[in-house]
């Protein structure tokens, strides 16, 4: 049975503990702070009954005192620290020294390239970056990114491990700032946050347009599959119709300068007396739901 | 009983009849070929069977052999004539003309911008766009966009119909190439087609970062509550600690370049074998029950 080091056990490193113990991974956890360790069986066990899953799992899960003893005997190491490449840096050294030989380090950095935290460790080539979506347990997709100094045998233990408990795993085959899902979430992002600075629609009609509308087919399909499906002479001669169409709107959208506070202000304002925690809570029931309802859907289809 | 006129009876025009006609309306549908008119009645009843609707609903659709006879008494007229600025004003002339006066003219044009199609019209302030996503009876969303001379009555009444049809009204408050929805989908697709492009990521790779991930949340929440509910000290406060980051992936995000034929191939090859009809049959049978998902858990919230 495959050994799995969490490192850190905010929101992020309780959701992998999850994910790797409900498919029968044995999972040891370690932080630094002493009282989110005492409080990881109870917190596990929440998240656990929330998601709908069976509450045996928890029973997988250890907090230990030490780095040393979460790695002792890993395979796999998710480390899930603060996005500060010095404490990163400190953290992989340790991590590094203490491993197995044998072991692969990954981390759930959104923010900091592997070459930047890897650089001139001993075992740079087995470090990669896994970075998931929040809360990983309910979103399947890992986002894989090498530094160029990673080796490929790390890259394919990490698809294979990925996918053996029910992620998908989306490899990059190099370093990008914000890898894929951010890059596409900032564009998007971007623009919604201008055509509701610019009046064009309000915060409600630009989430109603994504949510009852684009989103739809990308949330069992992807962008590019729906090119595909709405190119009914080819791709090729769908981009000679429609790219100068698209170019143009393009050419023509926002860049970074729609991030700003006024927007934020906006957005915020759209939303009077929502409560956060409250709201997060449904979100992820939604989210459970919409995964359980797609996995559904792919048995159904296979 | 409102009545529903339907000029042109191509997919989208087909796909509207029932979205009215399900609702309980009354919709004459009138295009300019035989043929289209003469297939209607079975074409109509195949695309109620697929969507799993009542056979019934095909009795509230008949088909009529002139526009004069569609217009007649209609008091809402959805036009899905070619996408051709020429073609559009001429047919809308003739709408115009034979048009009851209270009646309201819509385009589910995607392209063109209804100032240039109702200039000089005299009932230019009855005109607007909804622009529906294919096919509109199972993808809510519509698009509502006025010229600068559509009265605020005729944007008013739209928006109660498609609510009282079960359609999600997104209103736009003035004209914008592309609308909201093409201008989000073009600045996700170029950013995609560049990062299959340079080899960052595969196509699928690309498509399952989306539909297992970033899609997930999009489908029920939009982008912009998506950024709410992930800025726990308000979203003025996310734009200060992730906006310059945000900006700066949007700063260095691809434009119109990347709507390349070479592009388009490198999609077409990531789908060896596909069968296109079959595929967007497909398609339509999981837009069907992901909204069917969609729509039970809004009841179950409320």
């Amino acid at each position: 049975m495959t050994a799995i080091a969490i490192v850190g056990a905010g929101l992020i490193g309780r959701s992998w503990a999850i994910v790797f113990a409900r498919a029968g991974l044995s999972v040891r956890v370690w932080d630094p702070d002493p009282d989110v360790l005492e409080r990881l069986p109870a917190d596990i066990a929440a998240m656990i009954d929330d998601a709908g899953a069976d509450p045996a799992v928890a029973d997988q899960v250890t907090p230990v005192p030490t780095l040393a003893e979460a790695l002792d005997g890993a395979e796999w190491v998710q480390e899930n620290g603060p996005e500060k490449l010095e404490v990163k840096r400190a953290l992989f050294a340790d991590i590094d020294r203490l491993a197995a030989p044998g072991a692969i380090l990954a981390s759930s950095s959104s923010a900091l390239m592997p070459s930047a935290w890897s650089e001139g460790l001993a075992g740079a080539a087995r470090c990669l970056v896994a970075h998931p979506v929040n809360p990983p347990h309910l979103v399947p997709v890992v986002e894989l990114c090498p530094s160029a100094r990673t080796m490929p045998e790390a890259m394919d233990r990490a698809e294979a491990l990925f996918r053996d408990v029910g992620q998908v795993p989306a490899r990059l085959n190099h370093e990008i700032g914000g890898f894929v899902l951010n890059r596409l979430q900032a564009v998007l992002l971007a623009e919604s946050l201008r055509l509701v600075s610019e009046g064009v629609i309000s915060v409600k009609g630009l989430d109603d347009t994504v949510r009852h509308g684009l989103g739809r087919r990308w949330a069992f399909m992807g962008p590019l599959e729906t090119i595909l499906l709405n190119a009914p002479d080819g791709v090729p001669d769908y981009m000679r119709r429609y790219g100068p169409m698209l170019a143009a709107l393009t050419d023509g959208a926002a860049r970074g300068e729609a991030f700003t506070e006024d927007a934020g202000r906006i957005v915020a304002e759209a939303f009077p007396g929502t409560h956060i925690r409250d709201r997060q809570d449904w979100r992820d029931r939604e989210l459970a739901a919409l995964d359980r309802h797609l996995r559904s859907r792919i048995e159904r289809n296979n």
